[in-house]
């Protein structure tokens, strides 16, 4: 196979979890049109570890393959000096903004390995782990007993997106999300569900568009009413209603990544993040 | 109030979703030891928007605050140059990896808004989705139903922080966590209970230090046995025991993140990430 044929790999090197590699590597790929294999290599926290990784994208690179791309954000000064001998290009993180930023601070830097992602404070795991046991005995109206402790209440009529939201906003930001599904009796009635009313300026609403809708009902309950595109525009229409009558704020979520929609809503509100 | 007891402000903005901007930002002050604020700015994809934060940024400049910093990953060309005349320290994660990577690459970069986090293309929600759905209805040993389709099943003891971290799985990875909790009967006796035999290759255990697992289980059952520490001393003991017997890799998840334990385990076991 010639090296036109063959795809580039993009290695994402850290000695902690590689998510910030990842996040930043991937982040600039896509300003690219190619096609592109990626591999993750994280808790590359020693010598020995980085001459194993700089083996093996030597062997890539000499295998006729074009040549790797490395996403390092490898904060330890040895092993980031030893990966820096592999053949790929090498993109350092570190180097880009650590001297320009000592600078600007007046302080050194740690040169430790990284806290981001890392040992978890053990006050950021606890609020997390509250925030997912909210999310997940606050879904999909399970009960509704403790919306007084909301920061938030997703709402919006079946498969809109309101669990994937409310449980990213728990891991991710430790926001204490509820979602409670609008019923059929609940957009047909004219004001807003009785339940909800006390909590007015929590509620976020999401809309999707009705073919969407009626797509993904109907993978679920294929050839249902529930599933029927007169039944999703009805739904759709008259929670979209709901949400303006009551001045709701909402978003459409038909074109939208959960990390948008969570961003999004976080904004909206002014929300802080509980977990750093 | 002067300027050397005041928290500089770091701002994280972006034309989309502020994530990779908080990511890059905040991996890089943690190697800092000193006190900020954080702002996040998402959606500034204009440069009437650039405008506002501007002044944003320099309102705060002539308070007397110690300079603002920026980390930027706008990518619209426009919108950038708008935003480097604030009187911030001005930290451009495109700028500074952008030109090289467009020379390495020999293509130009688009230019284009980031796709990072972004439009999630339609494949990347439904794998997400399904995954979620799977971690909920798998959680906690609800089913064992569907064990053939897991990508791994977590076990340990109750509190070990099985859920979050499929959770975790499921929404950043789209992989198929189930978990199953070790009950006092597992435990005591001395296979591995028969409904994970078959499933023995999947397995990944979690174990945790007994004085922290009394402290979590208190905050929820205080003063029972459950949380009494000779307990949890045992249920440790005996789940790392059988762990070892059926040679199961499992990591002790004291002092760890949620994205370690994700990022291990993925790890440990070749998985690949379906959502990118």
């Amino acid at each position: 196979m010639n090296s036109e044929t063959r795809k580039r790999t993009v290695f994402y090197i850290s000695d902690r979890t590689g998510i910030t590699a990842e996040t930043l590597g991937q982040s600039l790929m896509t300003q690219f049109d190619i096609d592109f294999e990626q591999v993750t290599l994280p808790f590359v926290d020693s010598v020995e570890r980085a001459e194993k990784v700089v083996e093996q994208i030597n062997r890539l690179a000499v295998s006729g393959a074009p040549r790797p791309i490395v996403f390092s954000t490898v904060v330890q000064d040895d092993v980031r000096e030893y990966l820096r001998k592999s053949s790929a290009a090498f993109f350092d993180f570190f180097d880009a903004f650590i001297a320009p930023l000592e600078s600007e601070l007046a302080v050194k830097s740690s040169h430790a390995i990284g806290q981001a992602h890392g040992v978890g404070n053990r006050q950021n795991y606890d609020v997390r782990i509250d925030a997912i046991n909210y999310a997940l005995s606050h879904d999909d109206g399970a009960t509704t007993r403790h919306y007084d402790r909301a920061d938030i209440i997703i709402i919006g009529v079946s498969r809109t997106g309101k669990t994937p939201v409310s449980l990213y906003l728990a891991l991710q930001y430790g926001i204490f999300a509820a979602n409670y599904p609008l019923t059929e009796d609940d957009i047909m009635e004219s004001g807003l569900p009785r339940l909800l009313q006390p909590f007015r300026q929590k509620l976020y609403g999401l809309s999707i568009a009705a073919d969407r809708l009626r797509a993904i009902r109907n993978e679920r309950r294929p050839n249902s009413r529930y599933a029927s595109i007169q039944q999703c525009q009805l739904e759709v229409l008259r929670a979209e209603g709901l949400f303006g009558q009551n001045k709701i704020p909402f978003l459409n979520s038909t074109s939208k990544s959960i990390e948008e929609i969570a961003s999004t809503i976080i904004h909206a509100f002014g929300l802080r993040r509980r977990v750093h």
